[in-house]
């Protein structure tokens, strides 16, 4: 059985999360939001990763955890395989930034959820960044996610719900058009 | 005292990746890899992400290891901090990366490396997200990130060894370039 009480569906307080869309509207300042990782190399393309503090609403803040996650490349690529790709973090973070939409916009329009799963897989042609053939790009040349959704409404309003996270989706925004990566050695 | 055995320099065996890239050359069927990951819903912004299996080198295969990360949006944006954001992970994967091709890049050029730290940060105007401003994107406006490195070699040598790994980064081209996003609903 699912309980709603005060505003409250698929675990997300939709009268706080309103009070905050309007806090922001008011004030627009408390939006601008730095995120940040930071990484440190342990052997070959091993290397560990730490994320922890980021500055939004208007001050420096940070997780109630720290975050650390190892990164390798896979032996048959001549690396240790002591943690996923840097690649396959691109579409753990897809994965993630549309199903956390999907949890909010479903609250939002009173959708109850029961479940929702997806996969993601990137296809990547490695003559790029072995710099074997300059017509191939280094990154991936085509990502596809799937979802898989239960929620007490029908499949177009379940469909709408996850156009509308695609639509407002930070990574799938990146992901498809890009920002520009400055880069410094110190 | 850094040891230099067999052609292995900064942990990377450069007599295997220099047989590796001979290999694909000779065969490039086997540079078509296909990255994977797969999502759950906890509740709320909450998500759990699980990195495994991979095809490459013309079959399925596995990381050594299963990897789990939860995700979620702090508390100052209506999640309960359960994790990282997703756009964290997105400056995680790139500084991996980088950092995985500074480490075979310096041992290929018999560069020794003493220390790689860097630290990678993104701008965001939450205004796009929340769908305040439909002049403002939902992602990341700019990605800066940088890096400090000891080896032995001068200052310009390592700054070409960070170029070159920008030059044939996976992360970095998905990020700067872009790539199309398919995504369903089953």
């Amino acid at each position: 059985m699912t309980t709603i009480e005060n505003g409250v569906r698929n675990g997300v307080d939709t009268t706080t999360l309103f009070a905050t869309i309007d806090a922001v509207k008011a004030a627009p300042a408390a939006a601008q939001f730095q995120f940040r990782a930071s990484n440190r190399w342990i052997s070959g393309t091993h290397s560990q990763g730490t994320i922890h503090g980021y500055f939004g609403v208007g001050e420096e803040r940070s997780h109630d955890h720290v975050f650390t996650a190892d990164v390798d490349h896979p032996t048959v690529l001549v690396g240790s395989d002591e943690g996923p790709t840097p690649v396959e973090y691109l579409l753990h973070a897809l994965a993630a930034c549309l199903t956390a939409g999907v949890g909010n916009i479903a609250a939002a329009r009173k959708v109850i959820l029961h479940r929702v799963e997806s996969s993601v897989e990137g296809d990547i042609d490695l003559q790029g960044i072995l710099g074997l053939d300059p017509e191939v790009r280094n990154g991936f040349q085509a990502v596809r996610i799937s979802f898989r959704i239960e929620a007490d409404a029908p499949a177009e309003v379940i469909s709408e719900i996850v156009e509308q996270s695609v639509a407002r989706s930070a990574v799938f925004d990146v992901l498809t058009n890009g920002v520009p990566v400055e880069v410094s050695v110190d």
